[in-house]
């Protein structure tokens, strides 16, 4: 939808963490963003509940979602439970759009996915450094620079890939679950077709094209609207009735 | 408080929706109203948590919030069980705002209450848009287009009045619970006298001017910030305590 | 991190309240704002999730949160059950930033621990002043003056300090539990050694460095992002695991 417009005025800043929509975390990363950008950066606050310490259901949504998102924007992407130990940080260009966050396959489905990419180690580290919260200390300014244009080139150190890949293959687990209790896969719908059922635990689902066209209180999956298969039960909650949680395979067949 | 005061800089879009405040759907109508939008917009997350699927409830909710604010604020208002189906969608113009959604009921509570409006059929079809997600692909663009005055008139066809239209009277039933487990109905407090009792359920409630002045442990209704009667606890959750839910019937007696 | 930095482009109000980040009252604080505020005024949601009518443990909280934000800023702080009652409304000053909230010991630690602090009694009230939203009407009109420069003198009277007092030391107790279960005391690191044991309810805890250094399923103390003592499983649910809430004691011994 976006990819053919340019945005006009703002540089964009996306930001994607396991931090917490509602917590004291994701204001600190902005004060840090704030300190080193430009009037008129744009700071989008994606999702913030990525599901936590979950590298790898994080990099099949980000991947899912950064369609989306209009060339030029920068996405600050952390979910990091080595923080504070030997993994690497890294700086993703792919397709045009930029990715910051740490090097533990986070960010490796968008590497593996796009046409053309590079990365970069991070080399440079801030005077105080907190154990626990780079996502502040060294990815936001990062970031930031990134998107100033402004990241000086001895800060950061080219790289051949990233270190941790997960590869480019869909995921057949549950990665997300919304606040309606929808239920996310990694596998993108464009793979299936419409005739195929969905095996989650004991369950069998079938297509519905929309909420209002699903058989009532009865589960279904659908195309959702950032391309993935997704299993809902139109105005229910298909976590709690299904009793699927992330990390749960899922299967295709027929 | 804001009626008299002109907005200076800003243009100001104010979105109530259910889309959750902590879920991966705010962000992508924000970078579709980027697109769309110059700097300097103001964008306001005022409601993501209007009861799901409930057009009822949040056209109540709705009613009561726009007063706070300026002339000339676009709302982008979302509650939308039925998109993907033959629902229309609309513009509406009332008293100087102007409110963007779906013509299910959610719009017209705002619309009956007006002294003056005018509304609009949505002609208007992105290239890409995606069965489920008509907030992000339709409204967004159609909203910024008119906080930004954009709006090309072959885009919108006039009409008489919205499709589905749900009266201007009050609601009496509890149409929003707060985090601290406030019960907000859909009474307006000017149409209610003090010494009035409140029933809900077998619950019986007096007035109490502030939550400093109620007696400690007891429930009790005042007339709350936007001008509806609440029911509520000082420092204790009257949801919780009252076993009530959002579309309870309350009454009124006395 | 950030006391040497100049912000640049931006003024910056920081909101830190028990309001909920996804309720309808934080957006209803913005639109009062932006009514008052230049363009370019930065508006951050440090918190809003402060323990709910808790104005000692928001106090610790903001004492170790205010460091990270530059020269400059605005607190716009507010936890306050007292609203509608004699409470006075107060501004600070106190090392190069401000801070405006209730009397009621909230602002406090703030201003035991300021080198130079000043402080100010406010005696504008608006035209309109409900009882129970005093963040709206009276402290966010106040807030956006004050980042503006624009604070007329006759709204606000020097006070030779705050009435409600609770001075500079550290507070042994919970005083926040982050959305991980993580939970934050009102200890500050600084003034503990590392060899130092924290007793918890039945519970004792040595201290670790990261998340990832620490013994697998067992609960310790580290560092945190903010200088405070916080108790953390690696991966795990804290506050579930060890029954704790906001309030309960803890000790410090060896």
């Amino acid at each position: 939808m976006f990819g053919s417009t340019p945005l006009t005025a703002h540089k964009m800043i996306v930001l994607f963490t396991d931090f917490g929509a509602d917590d004291l975390y994701v204001a600190q990363v902005k004060a840090a963003l704030a300190q080193q950008s430009p009037a008129g950066t744009l700071v989008l606050d994606l999702l913030h509940r990525v599901p936590a310490f979950d590298a790898k259901a994080g990099a099949h949504l980000l991947a899912a979602l950064q369609p989306q998102f209009p060339a030029g924007a920068v996405f600050l992407a952390v979910v990091d439970p080595g923080v504070g130990t030997v993994r690497d940080a890294a700086v993703l260009q792919a397709d045009g759009k930029w990715y910051v966050g740490p090097d533990n396959g986070l960010l490796s489905v968008v590497a593996a996915r796009a046409t053309e990419s590079r990365t970069w180690r991070i080399l440079w580290r801030p005077q105080a450094l907190s154990a626990s919260f780079h996502g502040r200390d060294l990815f936001a300014p990062v970031a930031a620079w990134v998107a100033a244009g402004t990241l000086a080139a001895d800060k950061i150190q080219e790289t051949p890939g990233l270190t941790v890949q997960l590869g480019a293959d869909d995921l057949a687990e549950i990665v997300y679950i919304d606040h309606f209790g929808n239920l996310f896969t990694g596998l993108r719908a464009c793979n299936v077709p419409r005739s195929a059922t969905i095996v989650a635990g004991e369950h069998r689902l079938r297509y519905a094209r929309v909420f209002a066209e699903a058989p009532a209180g009865e589960a279904f999956w659908y195309d959702n609207s950032i391309g993935l298969i997704e299993i809902a039960i139109a105005a229910g909650n298909a976590a709690a009735r299904l009793g699927l949680e992330v990390g749960h395979a899922v299967g295709v067949t027929g």
